[in-house]
């Protein structure tokens, strides 16, 4: 049994038994050695960006790492937007770049480099491993490292030598840390808080956004009439009838101080203090209002469900306090296809348990609204704002959750950047609809362009048009392998989306909207 | 006049008038600061490995620096595998990466990083600008410094308040240096070693593989009968009839030393002594011979073609000693289209000057032979080794060199890192011809698989598969707006070349080709 063979047995016995990969000629031995490990199964990319953006969706869902193999610096390069993604998500990836054999690193090859300088900035772990004997031992704490708590990006650098020596075989899994509890002295202050009677709002995010720690704080909301918000862009949030909802944080700094406006406290629950996702001249970047005090019930890591299900009770609230969202679904909408009829078809079609990617950036405007009725389903964001993130998480989310659909909501310029995912939804058959929101712009940046103060003249606005050329998605699908059509009314769009929903297998749905919201 | 304003001008009066960008919200007052200097060429990319590889690609035939507008640290991510390719061979690049505003960064936001971490490996020079005061003169200071010598990446990051903030005004261009020239006694040195009669040869990369350096070493090869050998992937040789022909080192190490076996002495031109590409079990990645001596005449960055004429004239060599290719061309092919008759149509139908940019891989293994005599033209390889360079570098070359024709030999593995490009192509009218060499497979990976000594299963060999399902290249060009055809005979592949080299614009063929050599 050679390195590469234990390194994969010792992931698979961890747990970890999904691996992304992109593999070059430093990775030959980790390839040949799937084959002795059947249990461990491995996707293909066409793209790394691809590989590490669904490890990130697959452990949203699935709540435990997928691993990733990368080649070398370049590849860990065309990786790091959605590394960078996951780690602002908190979603534990076991991140293996490939390296040239511990004794070529002195030759200064052409693929040679820092590994390390740029794995920096996105692993909240890194460890080189640099002998076969000690190999699997590093592959376990990656594994136990990468759950954190909180979650986090655990990379481990792998050189082809150590993989091709002979190994002393598997090691046992690490010992993973659980999420911390609470303190009782915290509990009781925020307990005082939410007894004061002044304006407050509670901050959740990460876990506190799945059903149980959603129920606890709307118990709360209910017997403190305190309100509840989510933060701006949840790794994974459930939803729809038959759940609590809440207000999600909004994105552009001018409404979110409006949300907050009034408060005199503000709960963090899981959450980072809100701040402004850019700097914007004469706005402020801090968005607490003035007056409003800031209080931590939970850090990320903590166990945020279960501080919300203690004061829940601490506060009396009875256990069916929570209010549930009643079913309701907008009509079947007929006429113009822009961003609002696009989502009135989705609330009218949406069937239950899928799992929607969101990045319909500013044509998914009416989304959330038009769906906050349809059956329970889960949410997944880009909590990291690196765009194109999509593509990839929802095909990482369809690997980890057979028998689920997954609807992708995909704006035309961030599909552009992963598009490669495609291939391995068709590869891997996976039920992924993904609905290109098509508006030929680079819509937000139109928005900030404007926001930033600056005055553009016709240069400036051609750098955010995408219409010289056309994007044409659904030829681009079928160059995937993807079966694609294009809607240009709201029937056509409700019914293809239809169809799709009552079809297996990986489809595209290019929704053609107007330029401007 | 503001930061940015007052920055692209100096970049302008600096000979630096063409930046590619994918620029975000941070980024948005360098945009519109673009109306008011026209003499800035701005071309945009749906994907940031497009810039940067654009960059290389323009500076490698237009022998000074484009820009490059990226956003922020996964922006400079996406771009970073072809910033590796690019300080490989040298190339000068300015490579701007928007930051947030300087007081935003201790907020923490999602976009948050530490750029300066990633931005080390690649970067030869790197500054962050701190005020609106220095900023223009840090602009001048990055041009210099990517000029070397030898050309390098120079990062400058660029915090979204200083571009907004008002400004004194652009600056001067700072005082470039320029190549050093070789010390009398290093050139005394080599001329023993010419003189020694033993069997030397002289390996000859950078800038030596121009015309000039090739004909002053083609004498010296005449004169002392000593082999020229070319680097194995140059970032730009002239080649074909009336140029001195080289073979280049072979990729694959045990070609190489079969190359270099015999030598007494290697004498190095800007090049690195000889390595393996990769570590392979029982294979030294030292692939100098046994008792041959490596001698350096020029390092990067000196001289090396005024060493090689001046070295030409000590040895005595006679002005028209240099020996050149004879205009020699392959019939037109016929029949199955395979490696072979593939390279036979582009060296029968190769026009004058075309700039060659070469990823094409295993399946490219006889088009440098097959295009010896044809007439003269450029030839773009890969010194980094990440691939997903050529449709970029390609795009670059084009920007830079209005007029001619580039033909963009790609592999179907590595045409999906950055096939946004040809979307590039289209909005800037480029007359660039893509042949996308489809063997449906990571070929080169097959062959290292083996070579590597790993004994793959159906699970190893699937992860290098590309039929499932099948790209289609023609479908896919046909989305971004680029006309496409597709050739499965040798006379349909050499027809539809034809028409391409006849016809302004971008153009896709599609070259089905057997999956094995």
């Amino acid at each position: 049994m050679n390195g590469a063979q234990a390194l994969i047995r010792t992931l698979v016995d961890a747990g970890v038994d999904t691996c992304f990969m992109n593999p070059g000629t430093s990775e030959m031995h980790f390839v040949a050695a799937l084959d002795e490990v059947p249990e461990m199964h491995s996707v293909l990319a066409l793209f790394e960006g691809v590989a590490t953006g669904a490890a990130d969706g697959y452990a949203r869902m699935a709540g435990r790492p997928a691993a990733v193999l990368l080649h070398l610096g370049p590849g860990l390069g065309n990786g790091l937007a959605n590394l960078h993604n996951a780690r602002r998500g908190y979603t534990p990836i076991v991140n293996i770049v490939g390296d040239h054999a511990t004794y070529h690193a002195q030759y200064d090859a052409p693929l040679q480099s820092d590994i390390e300088s740029i794995a920096r900035g996105v692993s909240g772990w890194i460890r080189s491993a640099d002998s076969t004997a000690t190999l699997q031992s590093d592959a376990a704490d990656a594994v136990a490292a990468s759950f954190g708590p909180p979650g986090q990006v655990a990379t481990l650098i792998l050189p082809a030598d150590v993989c091709w020596l002979e190994s002393d075989g598997p090691v046992p899994a690490a010992t993973v840390t659980t999420p911390r509890p609470v303190e009782q002295s915290t509990l009781e202050q925020i307990l005082q808080v939410l007894k004061s009677g002044e304006p407050t709002a509670i901050l959740l995010a990460g876990s506190s956004l799945m059903e149980s720690g959603l129920v606890a704080a709307s118990r709360i909301s209910e017997t403190a009439q305190v309100r509840l918000i989510a933060e701006t862009f949840p790794p994974r949030l459930q939803r729809g009838a038959g759940l609590p909802a809440l207000d999600r944080l909004m994105y552009l700094a001018e409404f979110a101080q409006m949300q907050l406006d009034g408060l005199k406290h503000l709960i963090l629950v899981g959450a980072a203090s809100p701040v402004s996702f850019f700097a914007y001249p004469e706005i402020a970047s801090d968005l607490v209002p003035q007056g409003c005090t800031v209080h931590v019930l939970a850090q990320p890591g903590d166990d945020s469900t279960g501080a919300l299900e203690t004061l829940a009770d601490m506060l009396g609230a009875p256990a069916d306090a929570a209010v549930l969202a009643a079913p309701s679904r907008p009509e079947k909408p007929s006429g113009v296809l822009n961003a609002e009829s696009f989502a009135a078809a989705i609330g009218a079609l949406l069937p239950e348990d899928v799992i929607v990617v969101d990045e319909g950036n500013t044509a998914g405007l009416f989304v959330a609204g038009f769906t906050a009725g349809a059956p329970r389903h889960d949410w997944l964001c880009l909590p990291g704002g690196a765009i194109g993130f999509g593509m990839p998480v929802a095909t990482g989310a369809a690997v980890a959750s057979p028998g689920r659909k997954v609807l992708n909501l995909e704006a035309d310029g961030s599909a552009m950047y992963t598009f490669q995912a495609l291939w391995t939804q068709v590869r891997e058959g996976l039920d992924v609809i993904t609905v290109i929101l098509n508006n030929q712009s680079y819509a937000i940046l139109n928005l900030e362009l404007s926001r930033v103060g600056a005055h553009p003249g016709p240069k400036a606005l051609e750098m955010l048009d995408l219409t010289n050329p056309r994007l044409d998605f659904v030829a681009l699908a079928q160059g995937l392998g993807v079966a694609a059509t294009r809607a240009t009314t709201a029937e056509e769009f409700h019914d293809q989306l239809e169809v799709a929903f009552a079809t297996p297998g990986p489809h595209l749905i290019e929704a053609i909207l107007p330029p401007t919201l």
